[in-house]
């Protein structure tokens, strides 16, 4: 009896491994994490390809009730739980495998594409990349100022930096919760997915703070949208050509290149 | 008409994705890039799960003769390069989309897993990685000190390195060339694949040379085989116990971690 961790790759629900495919046909029960995925890889079409039944599991379940919903139930039949992308995008799958591990179960990982190797189509080599950094939602006390640390840190070594764009899920508010306890529908607020804009705005908004010189109107920046999905966009230009640019729909991320080599400013043309 | 450009994950037939398969069946002409794989991706497997014939291109074919065998023939007919791990690991495709997009075919890329993402089972933070390098097979007159280098600034930035091991292809000598151009009949010489082992060993001889203090006997270290395959191991320990380690068949990696979180360090117990 297997607990088997399945990437499923960055677009639909044709993009999981024949390997991938197997492993879930052969599971009693299927776990989907929802929780950045807005993907089209949807319950209905996942249970479409694999005619089994899938139940969505949130972040807060694979978190916090992982001994019960999942390694406990992988020592009596096969369990698999889906994972948007690779398996190891957060730290979650790592503690899920440690944690089933201890326990005596067996843990199968299916391996699939992630933004940090897809992201290569843009044309900069992968291996010229530094450390990969998150831009955040800043609000009227907080401003993390970590990507600008590791985006000086990278440029003064000659890295490109991939910056991953915020997505905020609404939480419930405490009038939410109020409302849920009494037994009343609560909708949720959609979430909130930054655009590449709107990063370039929080990048500018830290320059301002740190004065470094280390963003600046007439830098080369790229942006991506929708990678691995039919209608990607890859845009590069000045940043304040890109930040008038519209991206659509998201995902989005974002590149501030180092050092470029002369096939990788051709492959940017 | 499309070119497709497929990733074919990391162990065997059965890693490609459903995407991938789909595409591939469409295709008239399928070449399978044969450069560094060892895997049990050989022709005749991929033949058997694909239905359709399938052609070996070496590495210099895909770059010499693209023009020729994938480029405008994907003007007439879908044609497929199959590229073992991720699409995007090599300059080499990077280059081959930029010049089949300015000669107008149209090209799609099929994302898989490559050890970049699926090095995060070892439970070290893919985001805590600094920039990638390649140790090499030093010569009597040659030791690139680069690895020594990457660690270096990694580790100041408290950040892991994941370090590539060398795959050495034969190249022919002239004397096999003179035999070869008589039509005498020449076995290459097989590749060497740099093990964990002989990588320590390489970059304490960098050390020796630099002595920066980077690389010590007591450090932690972590070797990595086979990724991606059921056999894989990975193997944490100082460097001195890890030198005398028998990782088995190839392909190694090697990890030299920068600050350890306590989730990571538990991770490799």
């Amino acid at each position: 009896m297997t607990l088997y961790l399945v990437g499923l790759g960055l677009y639909d629900a044709k993009d999981i491994t024949l390997r991938g495919l197997e492993a879930v046909k052969s599971c009693d029960t299927i776990y989907l994490e929802h929780y950045t995925s807005i993907l089209a890889q949807d319950k209905e079409s996942l249970e479409k390809l694999y005619e089994k039944e899938v139940q969505i599991a949130s972040r807060d379940m694979v978190e916090k009730e992982a001994e019960e919903k999942l390694i406990l139930p992988a020592k009596e039949k096969n369990v698999a739980l889906l994972i948007v992308g690779d398996v190891f995008g957060a730290t979650t799958h790592t503690d899920l495998l440690v944690r089933a591990k201890e326990a005596g179960v067996n843990v199968e990982v299916i391996f699939n594409a992630s933004i940090l190797n897809a992201i290569g189509i843009v044309g900069l080599e992968l291996y010229k990349y530094g450390k990969t950094t998150s831009i955040v939602f800043p609000d009227d006390n907080w401003l993390p100022e970590t990507p600008y640390e590791v985006i000086k840190n990278n440029k003064s070594l000659g890295l490109h930096t991939l910056c991953l764009l915020d997505i905020k899920v609404a939480e419930p508010t405490k009038e939410d919760l109020i409302r849920q306890a009494r037994g009343e529908q609560v909708t949720a607020a959609p979430p909130r997915y930054m655009t590449v804009n709107q990063g370039l705005a929080v990048l500018k908004q830290i320059e301002e703070k740190r004065q470094d010189g280390i963003i600046t109107d007439d830098m080369q920046v790229i942006g991506v949208a929708r990678l691995g999905q039919p209608d990607y966009v890859i845009k590069s230009g000045t940043l304040k050509e890109i930040l008038e640019f519209d991206f659509g729909s998201p995902l989005h991320c974002l590149i501030i290149p180092g050092k470029l080599h002369h096939i990788e400013e051709e492959a940017l043309l």
